[in-house]
């Protein structure tokens, strides 16, 4: 299923930005492989230029290592309801060095998280004067 | 607001589940502060119960350091929407040490997460052969 | 906090069609008091219209009783983080008889479907074929 | 698709708490099938039994009946989009008797609780004094 | 992947009100194909009636142009992650005239908003007095 | 409530960046008036700077006009929850010449689009082959 189409390699070599995002792509993943995302962002070339610029920096090891960067992006992804996120970002948390301890105990936060959420917003908690910030 | 009242300690006192709940709160965290949360949930001891002692287990030092803990939770809080819960994991998240250069990264990342995500739905795109399990 | 005004009962008289919807919602529900939620959307009178004679017909008494069609009001309000309507329906459920007992079962239904709900999410678990109806 | 492979019978033989986990959904369901959610989640031992023991408590009988359950479990996945969810508890709660009419009914009261929600956020509504508990 | 049946046109033909809905359907729409949205929902004849009486007042040309409103429409779709929403109203907007550079900016903006919301959510921004409207 | 302080005029003069985006932001929309979200938002010069830059390119006109933008993020936001984000943004919409027959169709598309989307979840539609793009 999808409402755009993907560009192949040869559809991607006929816009120069477009090429010149999937050839930068290749090089920060070590990899000739581009997934789907970014080949149905091909059809916007400079919403596709902006996104991957900016995804770049933003998942680049900083303060906060690329692994627990992924673990937050699935969290989201998978709060969304986001079946392609939840994939892509799962195989790269685990290209990352997640294991199978570290898995369980995330899906366990996920899980957790949701359920107090919920009833947190049931009980329509007031929240406590200790947990703001003075603006 | 609340669509629940929120029990104070003389109230909790009646109920010896509640009580023990309200002690144990206490003494896991070194604090004689107990967050609305848990007196709002305090109305249904046998939830207060469930909750607190899966959240405990759940939240613990293990695979995963305490502080990722909390950033996939607060992940998860704001995808929801959930202002009382936004609030209090980012509390807890500061008070486990969270420095304003990963809060700085974090936000980053779910802002990007937010956007891809609902790009990704926009566009439809097909899941990667690649990044699926066999079944 | 608020993006429309309230209407009053002066300015509801205004309008004929307002004026009649609030004469029917006050007999409807055998009192004078009107919520703001129809004192808001009074200021679009057609939606007013069919927001109100559609919501009459739809919560009636028919195969579902009126205080389960009140839980299932509120468990998609508080799934939608509506806070307006999580009070309002929370309310109006204990008008219809809500009992303590009831409230505690409901609230843990309503956290373990998120829980399992973001579980199955981010599993990303494929549906049985038992569960297909075939189209 | 999956993020998580489906443990055979067999392989939820080799870890005693998955093969206790699995017997007990078997005898308290009265049947052999055992539907992929478990056997996703079976590879998180621990997850395993804390959801299967939660869930089994939550969803049996009391002062809401079994079908409500399922009618508000629905709500709550139907509401997060989740199609797995809404695949098993929509045939769940036709096992436990949903009847042709109950089910009109119930769309009809899921489709006006996220209009009605939609319009209170697009308007902003303030919470009616009369709906609040006093904290 | 269904949890209703999608009724044929003979089986359509059996309910006079299913009937003359896709006969009106049909007509309005100046083509033959029923999708299956309306074959799916055409198991509730009473909700079916309802939801494309009003579908069809709500989305004709009035102060807002067609695509205008089918714009909305994605945007609402997108956002709630609605699968076949998003496919048939994407769909919808392009027979509408839905050029390629304003796609583009149309995603650019889904974008943005899903990421500023993200932000504005997780830094808990209090509105401006200036944005609120007296109630 | 806030997690994060908002920056006075004088806090952000401290920082050169911030400096320069609240200098823009003032002159791109030709008042002194700077809201809150971008006062909350200067704690992170960097996250500012990145989101001002895009959203004065997104939102300018182009294949869509203001308005249209403006109605589209709206709808993004009333679906996501936002409420600062449905104030700012409809306070914008009126702004830009929103008029009230306008308003009143927007809301009434928002509600319908609200309510199909939950009914074909709750019905698991199957996507049209018509709707799907060849990938």
């Amino acid at each position: 299923m999808a409402t755009h189409r993907l560009l192949s390699d040869e559809e991607a070599a006929r816009d120069p930005r477009v090429a010149a995002i999937f050839a930068d792509i290749r090089e920060t993943r070590k990899t000739d492989y581009i997934n789907n995302f970014w080949r149905a962002l091909a059809n916007q070339p400079e919403l596709l230029e902006s996104i991957w610029n900016r995804l770049r920096q933003v998942m680049a090891p900083g303060a906060l290592d690329p692994l627990t960067k992924e673990l937050i992006y699935i969290a989201v992804s998978v709060t969304n309801g986001c079946s392609y996120c939840t994939h892509s970002h799962t195989a790269a948390a685990r290209a990352k060095g997640l294991s199978p301890e570290q898995e369980a105990e995330f899906l366990a936060v996920l899980g957790m998280a949701a359920q107090t959420n919920q009833l947190v917003t049931a009980l329509q908690v007031p929240v406590d004067a200790a947990f703001q910030v003075e603006t």
